[in-house]
């Protein structure tokens, strides 16, 4: 099956009228339909069909117990609304790579894998990269087991109801020791490649980020009988804080951004007695990052103070820098080199991926494919099928490369 | 019984204890608490009591059929988390005025009525005034069976549940046409008085006021991935807005304020595609309050053009000036000056009332008390107990002057 009829039929699946972007949710009916699929694909190709027991599925070709696997793969969940191509690309790739090196005859020396790992995005239980975490250990079956989705419904029970027994959720070192190299394709989540006018790029690191929490504390009031100056309008160091958040983030060369409010009252004849406004930033570096929050804070601070309102500042989350295993990172950049011609660049990101959670067990890289808008986590994500292609024809290289020295 | 007694007993009523402000809305427990406790005070004074066709409570001394009655009141439900004395302040202090033109064995030459409108706040049903609108018919009986709670009970339903017959809901203009004044006492809900040290001050107009949704609209994005040049995030032109909104009522002496907002997909990682926010502003003149509100669309479009965002205002409501009636003004000022030697200043406001409703059609006025701290809708707001007895005081004078010539 060509890539194109493969990318066809994964199309409607989860698929919202309205909005025209993805509802994967994990364990929910879209999900199983692309479970369905992936499990498809890999009976179509004579693979070895698994599911483990954090719930990610596996393809194989040769017998992994045989150790120094090459595995490719990304996911197949969504974000609410989200584009097509974000998980997707990077598993419709990895077959379509294997079809590729089936054609040139290639003959591997290692077992061969193709992953789709649960519950990526974390759309539904609020938790990033659900799978792999709990296949690497960093995350416990017991906190696996508090996850709840908005309707109540916890983890456990939403696997068990998609069929899968939650009672073995936990460390798979044992798998993850048969890995010798895991390399996930993702279309970029920014615009670097088509900048640069590159098709592929190689990942470098995943930026260290954060969430912090700024709760402007003022006094509730009436909005037609206050005067200005009587008021202490938290919704005035706020909407600074906004305007200084960029500032910094420019400055540094980082980003900030206030994607989430609430209010209360939240009445429109009402000053506010609370603006909570989140704050997510991200930098190459943990100093640039340091400095840009501090900036962001100094100002808010500031600006409460100047409107009478109080400011607490929360960090809700926060992880530092991944950097991919610098070895196989050069190993993809001279195979691209030596048998595409391709210049690759390398370069950092601010998403975070199931690649940079395997990275601390495995040694781990991925590939970027060329994003012409930079849109991301949004219907109007795209990559054009020219660059598709050349996604797969760099993924086929590399694990030719690695796979069938 | 006492000013001091009436206020003990009301206070408990609808009070939530988290807060210490006040929840008594329409046809709930707590407004029929405060229903009975009028109903009571009319009953120790010998008065006649009746409930309107539209949920209004009348006690009357000597027969209003008679004409040209002298009519004084105001509400007793609050807004959510609401303070005390915004409403209540203006029917006890009636109760109390009554009492005090007895112990001057004043002669009443007219029918003397007070008054508890209902549903003044619109907390529960979201139209403020509803009792005077359908008294005055500045509100339908169809317009009113249509207004729904949050929780999605009708009007007539809350009516019938709370034992009022809504079936004869809609205008009475033969109670109105019986009234020849009305004045309403009221807390402030600004400084004026407290700035110019005077404990009771004359309305002379509520001032033009309305309500504006601009929504920001731009593009959903990743937080961590997209570049701040690929941006169109429209949090930094409704935060350009919001600061806008300060300087132009700041400068034009009015009052603007955003204390309401909606973002979509408010989410921590994500760039938003909507921002929405309402803009309520009011200012002391039309022009004024034109001027202010074109300024602040004005930088909203241009802020919005600078990200990339688009911009659409909304007026979704509109009132104008309301003037009260020139010569009961000037009348109650001639009175004040005269028995109780006040200095008495005429002062504008932002806020609506019942007596706005109801100046159309009946000279209306309203009386204001010093709230020194000018804190209102909130559990903060207060009036100290001289000032409560110097309304008390000004309140009899007016009704001795205007029913006992």
């Amino acid at each position: 099956m060509s890539f194109h009829s493969m990318w066809a039929e994964l199309l409607p699946i989860g698929r919202a009228a309205a909005s025209g972007g993805y509802r994967r949710f994990a364990w929910t009916g879209a999900d199983a339909d692309c479970r369905a699929w992936f499990a498809q694909q890999a009976r179509d190709r004579g693979l070895t069909h698994e599911v483990d027991r954090n719930g990610n599925q596996w393809a194989w070709l040769g017998d992994p117990a045989a150790g120094d696997a090459v595995v490719t793969g990304s996911h197949l969940d969504s974000v609410p609304d989200g584009g097509a191509f974000d998980g997707p690309l990077g598993v419709v790739s990895a077959f379509a790579a294997l079809d590729e090196l089936r054609r040139r005859g290639a003959r591997f020396a290692k077992p061969l894998g193709i992953v789709n790992f649960g519950d990526e995005e974390g759309a539904r239980f609020g938790l990033a990269c659900v799978g792999s975490r709990l296949t690497a250990g960093a995350l416990t079956a017991e906190q696996a087991h508090r996850l709840t989705d908005a309707e109540g419904i916890t983890l456990p029970r939403a696997m068990e109801a998609a069929g899968h027994d939650p009672g073995a959720l936990g460390p798979d070192p044992e798998r993850l020791a048969r890995i010798g190299a895991f390399v996930e394709l993702h279309v970029e989540q920014g615009r670097a490649l088509d900048l640069s006018g590159d098709p592929v790029g190689i990942a470098s690191a995943i930026w260290p980020h954060g969430r912090w929490r700024f709760d402007f504390r003022g006094e509730a009031n009436h909005a037609g009988t206050t005067r200005l100056t009587d008021r202490r309008d938290p919704m005035l160091p706020y909407a600074e804080t906004v305007l200084a958040a960029r500032r910094e983030a420019a400055l540094a060369g980082a980003v900030a951004t206030f994607g989430k409010v609430a209010v209360e009252p939240n009445g429109v004849n009402a000053v506010p007695s609370l603006v909570r406004g989140w704050l997510d930033s991200r930098a190459e570096g943990q100093d640039t990052l340091d400095t840009v929050v501090a900036g962001i804070e100094r100002a808010a601070r500031a600006h409460a103070a100047a409107h009478g309102a109080t400011l607490d500042v929360t960090r809700e989350s926060f992880t530092p820098v991944v950097e991919f295993d610098h070895a196989l990172r050069d190993e993809l950049a001279r195979i691209l080199g030596t048998t595409a011609g391709l210049k690759v660049p390398v370069l950092g990101t601010g998403a975070g991926h199931d690649a940079g959670i395997l990275s601390g067990r495995v040694p781990t890289a991925m590939l970027f494919v060329r994003n012409p808008t930079g849109v991301s986590h949004s219907p109007a994500e795209s990559a054009t099928e020219d660059d598709c292609t050349a996604g797969v024809l760099a993924l086929a290289d590399v694990l030719e490369g690695l796979a069938c020295p």
